[in-house]
């Protein structure tokens, strides 16, 4: 097992990284109050939730349970309510302790539900997809979704401590995973060449879920995201680094619908045109451009997507929030392993980095 | 004109009091962006509301309004999602501010809303109730209640700034002033005797709607709140104070059902009966209980509650949030002017003086 900790002064927090965990031992120091609510959802609960009830009862607190329906779709306010009904019907109070047991969906609900409930109460996270673990369970951000915009509505709420547990990635979809995968190679092309190169060197042992290679992965991947977000917690500038192939992501999943494409993928398809815009600029070669592509791909990730019209295309990528003022920034890559945030780039070679990367 | 700085570090926030303010000139330094959101209800927007958006629109800023309806039974998670709504429909992004006008009500959704969208953007109250003038607006605590409870839900935000314009109290219902002058009262009895004098002083004149008396009463209530909030921002301690009258308010609120009489009409009664058992238990003279009652007599507030049988009332006291680890703890008056938080009292005089002063 793995400890990192996330830095943020009085609000510090551990990772632990591992397989198999014991969560008993793990969660005790973190627990507040005697009261626990562990919020999952109905595909995780069958598999995980009994193990998490029996370690946290071992310790002598009172477990209650509220287990939503499973997808983004059911991400807003009113199941969100239905974590505050759980809380009350269980009569917790505000010195109670609330679990989440599962992906993004869950840990965003369960975080922002923590957050509110008697305006704040004490979050654990257990992320059980490889996208929360290496994304969402770091940097506090917790909300739902409101039918005009995607997590338009949350809190920056800190977790106590984040268990993340690869055992638990054995069960997740083959496509899931890879979209974690996703993340993972974000990080390495953002800020870590060297990471980059373990991922060459493990790719395929990863997407066959060895856990030791896994760990490895989401131990690197949080502490990049941990001292981005250190600091600059409330996303002022750093941070946006993080949205390396979100913004060409963003219009891939907005034009497909959510839902067709998963984010991860997007996201990879995304990471390539801006890899391209970064070769077009003159900032990496064309080796560079074909090692970003080949990682992608080697995750079973797509590396091109549909055709899109390129007006439509443009007009999804505007409404990113990376526009600030009316003027896109893109985060592009500078080097191989050393992105930035720009706005000086040129528009045409944009346009030509989109149509070289589709189907 | 006078100014009130609140004094939270970073977050430190300034409340202006006077009578006939000018919005423009005042909120120009603390309107965030281009994009104001003014949330209102239907008894206040037909009132005020044009003024603030003649102001609002003369600095050049796009003003969208959402008018709630007005009520308490209206501070739920529904009505809550219609600013989010408003705010979406209207594109505004994390770059806007909220605009609360309106009584407490208003305040604590807005406020709350605020806190949420986009996980955070600015905050502006506009209290136009005596009571949300000295109470609400300082100390960031907004929310909304849930069927199980009152306030369960909610976040501490505080505002970038505070306008108390006592000319709006002109339109407000008599019985609303003299709930709001219930708290003002709390503050004398709490924590300074020199108030109290004055308020005796007053009284009449602050029932007539003196918008000069009425600007010095909110000035002096909210520096009380103002310094106890300051040193216990998440109240760990010393805010308990605050809560003077409120766990034995609360239970006759409870009883009565909610609505019946306002809150500061049960918080009225329930510091007479804090006065009594202080008395009871040798702490204030019987000069000291009679000038308590005396002055709450004269703000047209209630000394006496319906008869509620003393079981429901002990049980609705203890559901009160200040029963720490199931221990009931009582804010009473040491000496006049001077509250204390204590579990030291005797619990048979705590019962004759909730029997003393019933109906
Ligand atoms: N807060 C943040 O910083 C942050 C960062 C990135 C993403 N997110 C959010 O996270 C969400 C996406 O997260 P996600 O990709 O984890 O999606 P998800 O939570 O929907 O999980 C994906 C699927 O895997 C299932 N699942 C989860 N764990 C499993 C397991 N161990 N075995 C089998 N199935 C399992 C889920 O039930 C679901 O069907 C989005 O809502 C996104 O907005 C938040
Ligand atoms: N956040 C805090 O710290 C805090 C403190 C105390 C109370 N509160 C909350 O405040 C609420 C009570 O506030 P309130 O007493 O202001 O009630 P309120 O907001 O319901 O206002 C009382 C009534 O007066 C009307 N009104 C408001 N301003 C008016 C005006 N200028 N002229 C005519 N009518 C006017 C309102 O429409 C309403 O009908 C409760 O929900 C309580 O929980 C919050
Ligand atoms: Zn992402
Ligand atoms: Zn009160």
């Amino acid at each position: 097992m793995q400890t990192l900790h996330v830095e943020l002064g009085d609000r510090r927090y551990p990772i632990f990284i591992g397989s198999e965990l014991d969560p008993q031992a793990l969660l005790e120091p973190y627990i507040h109050g005697k009261q626990v609510m562990v919020v999952s959802n109905t595909t995780v609960a069958p598999l995980y939730l009994q193990h998490y009830i029996n370690a946290i009862e071992a310790l002598g607190k009172k477990v209650a349970t509220c287990i939503l329906p499973d997808g983004e779709k059911y991400k807003d306010i009113q199941h969100l309510n239905l974590i505050f009904d759980a809380l009350l019907e269980a009569g917790f109070n505000r010195d109670c302790t609330v679990l989440a047991l599962g992906g993004g969906v869950i840990g965003d609900m369960t975080g922002f539900a923590s957050a509110c409930f008697q305006r704040g109460v004490y979050f654990i996270q257990v992320p059980t997809t490889l996208l929360s673990q290496v994304d969402s369970s770091v940097g506090g951000k917790t909300g739902i979704n409101h039918p005009l915009g995607k997590n338009m509505i949350g809190a920056f709420q800190q977790p106590q401590v984040v268990l993340a547990d690869m055992a638990q990635l054995k069960t997740l979809p083959p496509r899931e995973l890879s979209a974690g995968l996703a993340e993972v190679i974000k990080y390495a092309l953002l800020g870590d060449v060297e990471f980059l190169t373990w991922l060459e060197m493990h790719m395929e042992a990863l997407v066959a879920g060895d856990a030791t290679l896994l760990a490895e992965a989401v131990y690197r991947s949080c502490a990049h995201k941990a001292r981005i977000v250190a600091n600059d917690e409330k996303e002022q500038g750093e941070r946006a680094l993080l949205n390396l192939g979100h913004t060409f992501g963003h219009a891939i999943e907005s034009y497909l619908g959510y839902g067709e494409w998963l984010h991860g993928e997007a996201v990879a398809t995304g990471m390539v045109m801006a890899a391209d815009l970064s070769h077009r600029m003159g900032w990496i070669s064309t080796e560079d451009l074909e090692r970003t592509k080949k990682i992608i791909l080697r995750a079973q990730l797509p590396i091109v997507c549909p055709k899109i019209p390129l007006e439509e295309f443009l007009a999804y990528m505007s409404h990113d929030k990376k526009v600030l003022n009316g003027q896109l920034r893109l985060v592009l890559m500078k080097s191989l392993g050393q992105a930035i945030i720009t706005k000086e780039f040129d528009v045409e070679l944009m346009k030509q980095a989109i149509l070289a990367n589709q189907a």
